[in-house]
Order: structure tokens, then C-alpha cells, then sequence
């Protein structure tokens, strides 16, 4: 019998590891990262330096090789298939292992159970038991950067992705609106007409940066800083909420 | 100059808090507490058990009389009020015992993005830098202790609160939907078809309890644990994460 703990880590501070996540890395069996690869966005080294850091003891760790998501026009069909191999690559590093079973931890960045696929590809493993250590979201780092609350007074709120905004427009009967996964600028499909918008790259880590205004004002800038960041680092993760009306 | 950080601590689980928490704890000059109170839902006391626990060296304590909310039929009224007795009273707490500044430390249960007024009130006091540390939330709790993801793939979710799905009804567009700060059964407003729930109480704590399934067939049990728990421990805290359709 394996468990495996999918442990939220946070948005590469290590300082955004709670008590629990800790108390997990250090009771596995075995920690599976992800092989390091030529690209820097695969933050292999983020959970190495979290591994150096928070291990009071050795344990083993077997890194696997991500495998890489088919350029489908079928975006869902692909990244089932790009599941299913990641499946059978954590089964393949586990089993050898783990013959008689045992605890398996495996380091999420953010929170498991948002814009993150682990728990999916877990369900695809037969007879583990999976367990949930919760994690700061970038959404929680980027809020907190910015001292702002996520929801105005007693309203919704809606989380969503660069897509849904660029495909489906701003969402009926909310204020206020995050984005994730965005590949860049998806706020420009939307009428910028009284919307503010708290802008964030690389939230919780040392090359953070920020920008927030009159989404007509600020718009072209983070663009331009965006292009800017992502080019002179290689990489770039960016996040951010969207409020409509002059309410905080 | 007083800094004032608004600290995450998540949800009654002393576990739950970053290192990034601890870290400002232990930094600060002075933390505020609210008073224990006659009911056990202020959960004063948890506050105390993190400080027992983390402090690595005394730091003043000051506690303070958490005012009553009015009872009127204005509720964004009665809460600005509220709001604004909170922000005096934190205040006269603070500026006696810092009067030529320094930095305050304040715990917020879950992250003080998330339906919490923390940032509201202390943006009525003038002249403090707020910081914010982000926490668990009792949202990211309920789906860890699930084991689910909040969203379906690549989909969009919702964050409201009890009153605004008795109000408002399942909103458009959302296929999941997160309730907070329900005073019980808002869900028994929505036409249960095709809708599954995952509900929890105290989550992260002790007394965690959790219920599942098809909201037809599981609503009336939620119903009668909640007023059973509730006369049980003398106060409740539930949320829940409805979604329709059936993908996960």
C-alpha cells in the first residue's frame, strides 16, 4: 500500500512551507521531484533548496522526467494523455522502490487543489491512498503583496484562467475576478472601463514585481514589463485580480 | 511609524502556519489578541497555543474587547460601524504602549484575503504601514481534507458567501461553487439536481467533520449533523464546495 502526499510548497519562498508541509517531507518513505531540465521555469532547484533546508534526517529521493505535453489543437484531450504518461512516470519511479509499499511525498507548487493537476494524476495510480497538505496559492502571495482583500465586502468572487477571460469575456454578476495561467495580456480582450487591476510576476520570490492602477492606465506597461521580465530571465509566471467598480 | 502585519494563521491547526508566520511573530513589538471571550467561537485561545508554541523569546501581548456588532437591518452599515469601533479600539491598544512606533503583529484565521476585515479596518487607522503574511484558508483545508481540486479542469470557480446563494441563486457561467460564511442550509435554496457537495465543519481541527455525495441525497444529513454539532460544542464553522456536472 503507497500513500502519497501531494504537500503544497508555496510559490518558491521557502518561508511559505507550513508546520504540516514539514512534518510530511520528513516522515516520507521517498520524495519524488521532477528532473531539472534546460528550461529554469521546471523550478527543480526551488525544491531542492526546500529539501536542504527543512530535512532533519536523509530521505531518499528519486527525480523523474517530466514528460512533455503534445501540441494538440484537442488542448483537454492532450493534457489527459500528457496525464496518463505522467502517471505511469511516477508509478514507474515508485514501484522499484516501494515494493512493499509505503509513504511517498511529492512537492506542489501553490496549493494541490487549485490550477494544479497532481490530484488528477494521482487518481490515476490504483490502490494509493492519496493525502492533501495545503499550500500558499500564488493568488494568496499576490494579494498579500499588494495588502489587498480578494473579495470586496460580502460579494463572489471568481477565479479563472487567461483563457476562459480571453474566450468568455468578464463573468456575469462578479466584481471581482483573478487570473491564472495566463499566457499573456488576456485583460486586453476585456472593456478596461472602471476596472483596476493588482498585477504580479514571480510572486514570493526575489525577482517579484508589481503594478497596480486604472487598468486603462496601466495596461500597455504591463505589457511592456512583462515582455521585458520574461525575456531577460528566460521564464515568466504572472497572476493577477481584476476589480470592477471602485470598491474595496 | 507602526508596521502593522496582518499574519495568516490558518485554521485552528497551529500546523498550518509558514515559517514566514513565525518569522513575524517573532519580530514584532507587540501582539494584539482579542479577549477570550464567554463563547468559545472567538477562539482566543488558539491564539494563545501558536504563541505558546512558536515564540522563541517573550513578545508583549495586548489584548483587546472585540466590540459588538449592531443587529440592524442595514448590514453593510452595521458592518462599517463595526468596523470602525474595531479600528478605535486596536488603536488605543497600540499607541500607548508603542508611542514612538514600532511593529504590531495581529493573527487572522485563515488569510486575511478571504471574506476577513482585517485589511478593511486597518486601512482606518492613519499613519500604519500594513503587511500582510498570507495563511491557509478554511476553503483550501476543506479540499485538502476531500482530497479534491476547487476547480474542474481548465475551468473557472466561484467564491460567495451564504447570503449571496440565497439571494442570488447558482450564478452563471460557474460549474463550482465554494460557500463561506453560511449561517446553515444556504445550500437548500439551490435546485439540488446534478450537484454534488463537499461539505466540512472545524476544518482543520479536532473536531473536523466532513460529509459528501450527490446534494439530493446527502443535504438532509448535512442539515442534522451541523444542528447536532452545533448544540454539541456550542458554535459551528462550515464551509462546502458544490459543483455540477459530473468531472472533477
Amino acid at each position: 500500500m503507497i500513500t502519497l502526499f501531494l504537500i503544497g510548497i508555496g510559490t518558491g519562498n521557502p518561508d511559505h512551507l507550513t508546520a504540516q508541509a514539514v512534518q510530511a517531507l520528513n516522515g516520507a518513505d521517498l520524495i519524488l521531484i521532477p528532473k531539472k531540465g534546460a528550461a529554469k521555469s521546471d523550478l527543480a532547484e526551488v525544491r531542492e533548496l526546500i529539501l536542504s533546508r527543512v530535512l532533519t534526517a536523509p530521505v531518499p529521493v528519486a527525480t523523474y522526467d517530466v514528460p512533455t505535453r503534445a501540441d494538440q489543437t484537442d488542448y483537454l484531450g492532450a493534457v489527459n494523455d500528457w496525464h496518463d504518461a505522467i502517471a505511469r512516470v511516477w508509478k514507474d519511479a515508485i514501484t522499484p522502490r516501494l515494493p512493499s509499499g509505503g509513504t511517498v511525498a511529492l512537492m506542489v507548487w501553490g496549493d494541490p487543489s487549485l490550477y494544479d493537476s497532481t490530484l488528477r494524476i494521482a487518481a490515476r495510480l490504483p490502490g494509493v491512498s492519496v493525502k492533501v497538505i495545503p499550500g500558499i496559492t500564488s493568488l494568496q502571495v499576490l494579494t498579500a503583496a499588494h495588502a489587498i482583500p480578494l473579495n470586496t465586502l460580502a460579494a463572489p468572487v471568481t477565479i479563472t484562467t487567461g483563457r476562459q477571460l480571453r474566450d468568455h469575456g468578464w463573468p456575469e454578476g462578479t466584481t471581482s475576478l483573478a487570473v491564472m495561467l495566463d499566457k499573456g495580456g488576456a485583460f486586453t480582450a476585456i472593456d478596461p472601463a472602471n476596472t483596476t487591476i493588482w498585477w504580479g510576476a514571480y510572486v514570493g520570490m526575489p525577482e517579484e514585481t508589481l503594478i497596480h492602477g486604472p487598468l486603462a492606465q496601466v495596461s500597455d506597461e504591463i505589457l511592456a514589463t512583462r515582455a521585458r521580465l520574461r525575456a531577460e530571465h528566460g521564464w515568466i509566471m504572472d497572476i493577477y485580480l481584476l476589480r470592477r467598480g471602485g470598491d474595496v
